[in-house]
Protein backbone atom coordinates (compact mmCIF):
# COMPACT_ATOMS: atom_id res chain seq x y z
CA UNK A 1 0.00 0.00 0.00
CA UNK A 2 1.20 3.52 -0.53
CA UNK A 3 2.12 5.17 2.47
CA UNK A 4 -0.69 6.72 4.96
CA UNK A 5 -0.06 9.10 7.38
CA UNK A 6 -3.16 8.06 9.50
CA UNK A 7 -2.18 4.50 9.15
CA UNK A 8 1.55 5.22 10.07
CA UNK A 9 0.85 7.08 13.07
CA UNK A 10 -1.86 4.70 13.85
CA UNK A 11 0.84 1.73 14.78
CA UNK A 12 3.12 3.68 15.63
CA UNK A 13 1.51 4.61 18.65
CA UNK A 14 0.86 1.16 19.78
CA UNK A 15 4.59 -0.11 19.60
CA UNK A 16 5.27 1.10 23.21
CA UNK A 17 1.92 -0.42 24.72
CA UNK A 18 2.84 -3.77 22.56
CA UNK A 19 6.05 -4.31 23.68
CA UNK A 20 5.11 -3.09 27.47
CA UNK A 21 2.62 -5.85 27.66
CA UNK A 22 5.09 -8.70 26.31
CA UNK A 23 8.46 -7.71 27.87
CA UNK A 24 7.34 -6.07 31.68
CA UNK A 25 8.41 -8.07 34.17
CA UNK A 26 9.37 -11.32 32.07
CA UNK A 27 12.22 -13.23 33.26
CA UNK A 28 15.63 -11.74 32.68
CA UNK A 29 16.41 -15.06 30.88
CA UNK A 30 14.27 -13.93 28.25
CA UNK A 31 15.03 -10.20 28.37
CA UNK A 32 18.72 -9.81 28.78
CA UNK A 33 19.59 -12.92 26.28
CA UNK A 34 20.53 -12.31 22.73
CA UNK A 35 21.97 -14.52 19.84
CA UNK A 36 25.80 -14.17 20.18
CA UNK A 37 28.62 -11.97 20.48
CA UNK A 38 27.26 -8.28 19.01
CA UNK A 39 23.91 -9.36 18.99
CA UNK A 40 21.05 -7.14 21.04
CA UNK A 41 18.54 -8.44 23.95
CA UNK A 42 15.26 -6.83 24.26
CA UNK A 43 16.46 -4.87 26.49
CA UNK A 44 18.96 -2.99 23.92
CA UNK A 45 16.54 -3.11 21.73
CA UNK A 46 14.27 -0.62 23.39
CA UNK A 47 17.24 1.52 24.62
CA UNK A 48 17.61 1.42 21.16
CA UNK A 49 13.91 2.67 20.12
CA UNK A 50 14.50 5.02 22.62
CA UNK A 51 17.64 6.27 21.26
CA UNK A 52 15.57 6.48 17.78
CA UNK A 53 12.91 8.93 19.63
CA UNK A 54 15.84 11.00 20.40
CA UNK A 55 17.84 11.66 17.78
CA UNK A 56 16.20 10.25 14.67
CA UNK A 57 12.81 10.35 13.20
CA UNK A 58 11.44 13.52 13.98
CA UNK A 59 15.12 15.32 14.09
CA UNK A 60 15.25 14.85 10.39
CA UNK A 61 11.29 15.01 9.54
CA UNK A 62 12.03 18.51 11.20
CA UNK A 63 15.36 18.80 9.36
CA UNK A 64 14.13 18.00 6.28
CA UNK A 65 10.63 21.02 6.40
CA UNK A 66 13.70 23.28 7.57
CA UNK A 67 16.43 22.76 5.36
CA UNK A 68 15.29 20.81 2.59
CA UNK A 69 18.15 18.64 1.10
CA UNK A 70 20.82 21.21 1.83
CA UNK A 71 21.42 19.86 5.36
CA UNK A 72 22.69 16.07 5.90
CA UNK A 73 20.98 14.06 8.53
CA UNK A 74 23.51 13.45 11.42
CA UNK A 75 24.06 10.29 11.03
CA UNK A 76 22.08 7.45 13.49
CA UNK A 77 23.99 6.19 15.98
CA UNK A 78 23.35 2.09 16.43
CA UNK A 79 25.25 1.31 19.44
CA UNK A 80 23.93 4.43 21.69
CA UNK A 81 22.03 2.37 24.31
CA UNK A 82 25.17 0.52 24.86
CA UNK A 83 26.03 3.88 27.20
CA UNK A 84 22.60 5.36 27.83
CA UNK A 85 20.61 2.54 28.98
CA UNK A 86 23.21 1.83 31.80
CA UNK A 87 22.12 1.31 35.12
CA UNK A 88 18.32 1.64 34.09
CA UNK A 89 15.76 -1.15 34.36
CA UNK A 90 13.68 -2.68 31.59
CA UNK A 91 10.33 -0.91 33.14
CA UNK A 92 12.50 2.31 32.92
CA UNK A 93 13.33 2.12 29.28
CA UNK A 94 9.64 0.93 28.28
CA UNK A 95 8.31 3.85 30.56
CA UNK A 96 10.79 6.46 28.30
CA UNK A 97 10.34 4.81 25.06
CA UNK A 98 6.23 5.32 26.02
CA UNK A 99 6.96 8.83 26.92
CA UNK A 100 9.06 9.95 24.11
CA UNK A 101 7.00 8.04 21.37
CA UNK A 102 3.99 10.19 22.62
CA UNK A 103 5.44 13.44 22.73
CA UNK A 104 6.95 12.78 18.90
CA UNK A 105 3.67 11.45 18.32
CA UNK A 106 1.78 14.73 19.54
CA UNK A 107 4.47 16.87 17.77
CA UNK A 108 3.84 14.38 14.41
CA UNK A 109 0.19 15.88 14.77
CA UNK A 110 0.84 19.04 15.34
CA UNK A 111 2.60 19.56 12.19
CA UNK A 112 -0.84 19.01 10.04
CA UNK A 113 1.49 17.57 7.08
CA UNK A 114 -0.17 18.01 3.65
CA UNK A 115 0.67 15.92 0.79
CA UNK A 116 2.97 18.44 -0.44
CA UNK A 117 4.74 18.45 2.85
CA UNK A 118 5.18 14.30 2.84
CA UNK A 119 6.70 15.09 -0.82
CA UNK A 120 9.43 17.39 0.81
CA UNK A 121 12.80 15.78 0.05
CA UNK A 122 16.14 15.50 2.63
CA UNK A 123 19.63 13.89 2.69
CA UNK A 124 20.67 10.87 4.34
CA UNK A 125 23.61 10.41 4.87
CA UNK A 126 24.61 7.10 2.97
CA UNK A 127 20.95 6.44 1.16
CA UNK A 128 21.09 10.37 -0.11
CA UNK A 129 18.24 11.88 -0.98
CA UNK A 130 15.31 10.51 0.18
CA UNK A 131 11.41 12.12 1.31
CA UNK A 132 9.39 13.05 4.59
CA UNK A 133 7.03 10.07 3.35
CA UNK A 134 9.45 7.35 3.20
CA UNK A 135 10.98 8.90 6.21
CA UNK A 136 8.14 8.40 8.47
CA UNK A 137 6.92 4.67 6.58
CA UNK A 138 10.46 3.99 7.35
CA UNK A 139 9.56 5.25 10.75
CA UNK A 140 7.25 1.84 11.23
CA UNK A 141 9.53 -0.26 9.01
CA UNK A 142 11.95 0.34 11.92
CA UNK A 143 9.25 -0.19 14.54
CA UNK A 144 8.11 -3.80 12.88
CA UNK A 145 11.85 -4.67 12.52
CA UNK A 146 12.58 -4.99 16.36
CA UNK A 147 9.44 -6.29 17.27
CA UNK A 148 10.62 -9.37 14.54
CA UNK A 149 14.00 -9.08 16.11
CA UNK A 150 13.10 -9.63 19.31
CA UNK A 151 10.79 -12.49 18.71
CA UNK A 152 13.58 -14.12 16.65
CA UNK A 153 16.18 -13.51 19.55
CA UNK A 154 13.45 -15.36 22.44
CA UNK A 155 13.19 -18.11 20.05
CA UNK A 156 16.68 -18.30 19.71
CA UNK A 157 16.60 -18.93 23.54
CA UNK A 158 14.61 -22.65 23.42
CA UNK A 159 16.24 -23.68 19.75
CA UNK A 160 17.34 -26.86 21.57
CA UNK A 161 14.54 -27.22 24.15
CA UNK A 162 11.46 -27.68 21.22
CA UNK A 163 14.10 -30.62 19.91
CA UNK A 164 12.26 -31.96 16.56
CA UNK A 165 9.56 -29.08 16.59
CA UNK A 166 12.64 -26.84 15.06
CA UNK A 167 11.68 -27.84 11.14
CA UNK A 168 8.34 -25.91 11.78
CA UNK A 169 9.34 -23.08 13.55
CA UNK A 170 9.84 -19.86 11.13
CA UNK A 171 11.52 -18.13 13.87
CA UNK A 172 14.52 -20.49 14.03
CA UNK A 173 14.96 -20.53 10.60
CA UNK A 174 15.44 -16.89 9.98
CA UNK A 175 18.56 -15.53 9.44
CA UNK A 176 20.50 -12.71 11.62
CA UNK A 177 19.50 -10.13 9.12
CA UNK A 178 17.91 -7.51 11.18
CA UNK A 179 20.67 -7.57 13.99
CA UNK A 180 21.46 -5.46 15.21
CA UNK B 1 18.95 -22.54 27.58
CA UNK B 2 17.21 -25.68 28.97
CA UNK B 3 13.42 -25.67 28.91
CA UNK B 4 11.96 -24.19 32.10
CA UNK B 5 8.38 -25.01 32.95
CA UNK B 6 8.37 -21.32 34.93
CA UNK B 7 10.08 -19.12 31.90
CA UNK B 8 7.42 -20.78 29.63
CA UNK B 9 4.74 -19.93 31.39
CA UNK B 10 6.00 -16.58 32.09
CA UNK B 11 5.92 -15.76 28.09
CA UNK B 12 3.13 -17.67 27.43
CA UNK B 13 0.70 -15.58 29.71
CA UNK B 14 1.96 -12.13 28.08
CA UNK B 15 1.03 -13.16 24.07
CA UNK B 16 -2.53 -12.64 24.21
CA UNK B 17 -1.89 -8.75 25.57
CA UNK B 18 0.81 -8.11 23.55
CA UNK B 19 -1.27 -9.08 20.57
CA UNK B 20 -4.12 -7.31 21.97
CA UNK B 21 -2.09 -4.00 22.49
CA UNK B 22 -0.51 -3.82 19.25
CA UNK B 23 -3.50 -5.20 17.31
CA UNK B 24 -7.06 -3.89 18.97
CA UNK B 25 -8.50 -0.69 16.17
CA UNK B 26 -5.52 -0.58 14.41
CA UNK B 27 -6.74 0.35 10.85
CA UNK B 28 -8.41 -2.80 9.08
CA UNK B 29 -5.27 -1.69 6.09
CA UNK B 30 -2.60 -3.53 8.67
CA UNK B 31 -4.73 -6.14 10.24
CA UNK B 32 -6.14 -7.49 7.21
CA UNK B 33 -3.53 -7.16 4.92
CA UNK B 34 -1.15 -10.72 3.75
CA UNK B 35 2.04 -11.30 1.80
CA UNK B 36 -0.27 -12.91 -1.14
CA UNK B 37 -1.74 -16.26 -2.13
CA UNK B 38 -2.52 -18.28 0.27
CA UNK B 39 -0.72 -16.13 3.09
CA UNK B 40 -2.07 -14.93 6.52
CA UNK B 41 -2.93 -11.85 7.74
CA UNK B 42 -2.82 -10.23 11.44
CA UNK B 43 -6.78 -11.65 11.87
CA UNK B 44 -6.12 -15.01 10.37
CA UNK B 45 -2.61 -15.68 13.06
CA UNK B 46 -4.85 -14.96 15.83
CA UNK B 47 -7.97 -17.34 14.71
CA UNK B 48 -4.79 -19.89 14.51
CA UNK B 49 -3.85 -19.60 17.62
CA UNK B 50 -7.04 -19.73 18.69
CA UNK B 51 -7.50 -23.12 17.38
CA UNK B 52 -4.22 -23.80 18.83
CA UNK B 53 -5.52 -23.65 22.25
CA UNK B 54 -8.45 -25.65 21.52
CA UNK B 55 -6.70 -28.65 19.85
CA UNK B 56 -2.99 -28.39 19.95
CA UNK B 57 -0.95 -27.63 22.83
CA UNK B 58 -2.90 -28.74 25.67
CA UNK B 59 -4.47 -31.79 24.29
CA UNK B 60 -1.49 -33.26 23.41
CA UNK B 61 0.07 -32.63 26.65
CA UNK B 62 -2.88 -34.45 28.39
CA UNK B 63 -2.60 -37.08 25.92
CA UNK B 64 1.01 -37.53 26.77
CA UNK B 65 0.24 -37.67 30.28
CA UNK B 66 -2.38 -40.12 29.54
CA UNK B 67 -1.49 -42.51 27.22
CA UNK B 68 2.52 -41.65 26.59
CA UNK B 69 3.58 -43.03 22.65
CA UNK B 70 1.04 -45.50 22.48
CA UNK B 71 -1.49 -42.96 20.94
CA UNK B 72 -0.89 -40.45 18.29
CA UNK B 73 -1.61 -36.64 18.30
CA UNK B 74 -4.52 -35.90 16.74
CA UNK B 75 -2.92 -33.75 13.62
CA UNK B 76 -3.28 -30.01 13.64
CA UNK B 77 -5.49 -28.23 10.84
CA UNK B 78 -3.44 -24.86 10.00
CA UNK B 79 -6.52 -23.88 7.89
CA UNK B 80 -9.07 -24.40 10.42
CA UNK B 81 -9.61 -20.78 11.30
CA UNK B 82 -10.42 -20.09 7.30
CA UNK B 83 -14.20 -21.22 8.69
CA UNK B 84 -13.88 -20.81 12.17
CA UNK B 85 -13.22 -17.20 12.31
CA UNK B 86 -15.84 -16.29 9.53
CA UNK B 87 -18.12 -13.34 11.23
CA UNK B 88 -15.96 -12.57 13.90
CA UNK B 89 -14.25 -9.05 14.36
CA UNK B 90 -10.95 -9.38 15.09
CA UNK B 91 -11.65 -7.74 19.12
CA UNK B 92 -13.89 -10.76 19.22
CA UNK B 93 -10.61 -12.76 18.14
CA UNK B 94 -8.51 -11.16 20.36
CA UNK B 95 -10.48 -12.03 23.66
CA UNK B 96 -11.59 -15.24 22.58
CA UNK B 97 -7.52 -16.09 22.26
CA UNK B 98 -7.12 -14.52 25.77
CA UNK B 99 -9.49 -16.39 27.50
CA UNK B 100 -8.64 -19.66 26.13
CA UNK B 101 -4.76 -18.87 26.82
CA UNK B 102 -5.70 -18.26 30.26
CA UNK B 103 -7.78 -21.17 30.98
CA UNK B 104 -5.00 -23.51 28.90
CA UNK B 105 -2.58 -22.06 31.54
CA UNK B 106 -4.35 -22.41 34.75
CA UNK B 107 -4.46 -25.98 33.28
CA UNK B 108 -1.30 -26.46 33.04
CA UNK B 109 0.17 -24.42 36.42
CA UNK B 110 -3.14 -27.21 37.81
CA UNK B 111 -0.65 -30.41 36.72
CA UNK B 112 2.29 -29.43 38.89
CA UNK B 113 3.76 -30.62 36.71
CA UNK B 114 7.95 -32.63 37.84
CA UNK B 115 10.49 -32.99 35.93
CA UNK B 116 10.02 -37.05 35.29
CA UNK B 117 6.83 -35.69 34.03
CA UNK B 118 8.52 -33.38 31.38
CA UNK B 119 10.50 -36.23 30.70
CA UNK B 120 7.02 -38.19 29.05
CA UNK B 121 6.87 -39.11 26.10
CA UNK B 122 4.34 -38.78 23.46
CA UNK B 123 3.87 -39.29 19.74
CA UNK B 124 3.58 -37.12 17.00
CA UNK B 125 2.04 -37.47 13.82
CA UNK B 126 4.91 -36.33 11.39
CA UNK B 127 8.06 -35.81 13.99
CA UNK B 128 7.72 -39.33 15.75
CA UNK B 129 8.34 -39.37 19.13
CA UNK B 130 8.59 -36.29 21.60
CA UNK B 131 8.26 -35.38 24.99
CA UNK B 132 6.61 -33.01 27.21
CA UNK B 133 9.44 -30.77 27.72
CA UNK B 134 9.96 -30.27 23.80
CA UNK B 135 5.94 -29.87 23.29
CA UNK B 136 5.79 -26.93 25.87
CA UNK B 137 9.09 -25.35 24.35
CA UNK B 138 7.31 -25.70 20.85
CA UNK B 139 4.17 -23.51 22.07
CA UNK B 140 6.41 -20.64 23.23
CA UNK B 141 8.26 -20.73 19.81
CA UNK B 142 5.05 -21.42 17.93
CA UNK B 143 3.67 -17.55 19.39
CA UNK B 144 6.99 -16.14 18.77
CA UNK B 145 6.99 -17.32 15.11
CA UNK B 146 3.51 -15.54 14.66
CA UNK B 147 4.70 -12.71 16.47
CA UNK B 148 7.58 -12.55 14.22
CA UNK B 149 5.20 -13.43 11.12
CA UNK B 150 2.70 -10.35 12.21
CA UNK B 151 5.37 -7.87 12.02
CA UNK B 152 6.51 -9.14 8.69
CA UNK B 153 3.12 -9.19 7.06
CA UNK B 154 2.98 -5.45 8.16
CA UNK B 155 6.21 -4.38 7.13
CA UNK B 156 5.50 -5.59 3.68
CA UNK B 157 2.62 -3.29 3.13
CA UNK B 158 5.32 -0.23 3.46
CA UNK B 159 7.80 -2.42 1.23
CA UNK B 160 7.87 0.43 -1.88
CA UNK B 161 6.54 3.49 0.79
CA UNK B 162 10.13 2.92 2.65
CA UNK B 163 12.24 3.96 -0.46
CA UNK B 164 15.53 3.23 -0.18
CA UNK B 165 15.30 2.38 3.67
CA UNK B 166 14.34 -1.05 2.74
CA UNK B 167 18.34 -1.60 2.67
CA UNK B 168 18.25 -1.39 6.43
CA UNK B 169 15.12 -2.82 7.68
CA UNK B 170 15.96 -6.28 8.37
CA UNK B 171 12.13 -7.52 8.46
CA UNK B 172 12.26 -6.65 4.58
CA UNK B 173 14.58 -9.05 4.09
CA UNK B 174 12.67 -12.23 5.92
CA UNK B 175 12.04 -14.64 3.48
CA UNK B 176 8.37 -16.03 4.12
CA UNK B 177 9.96 -19.33 6.41
CA UNK B 178 7.20 -18.89 8.53
CA UNK B 179 4.02 -19.08 6.12
CA UNK B 180 1.63 -19.88 7.02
Amino acid sequence: MQHNLSHTISLLSRTPAALNAFLRDLPDAWTFCNEGANTWSAFDVVGHLIHGERTDWMPRARMILQFGETQTFVPFDRWAQESESQGKSLPQLLDEFARLRSENLDELRGMNLQPADLERRGRHPALGVVNLSQLLAAWVGHDLTHLHQVSRVMAHQYREAVGPWSAYLGVLHCAGHSSP
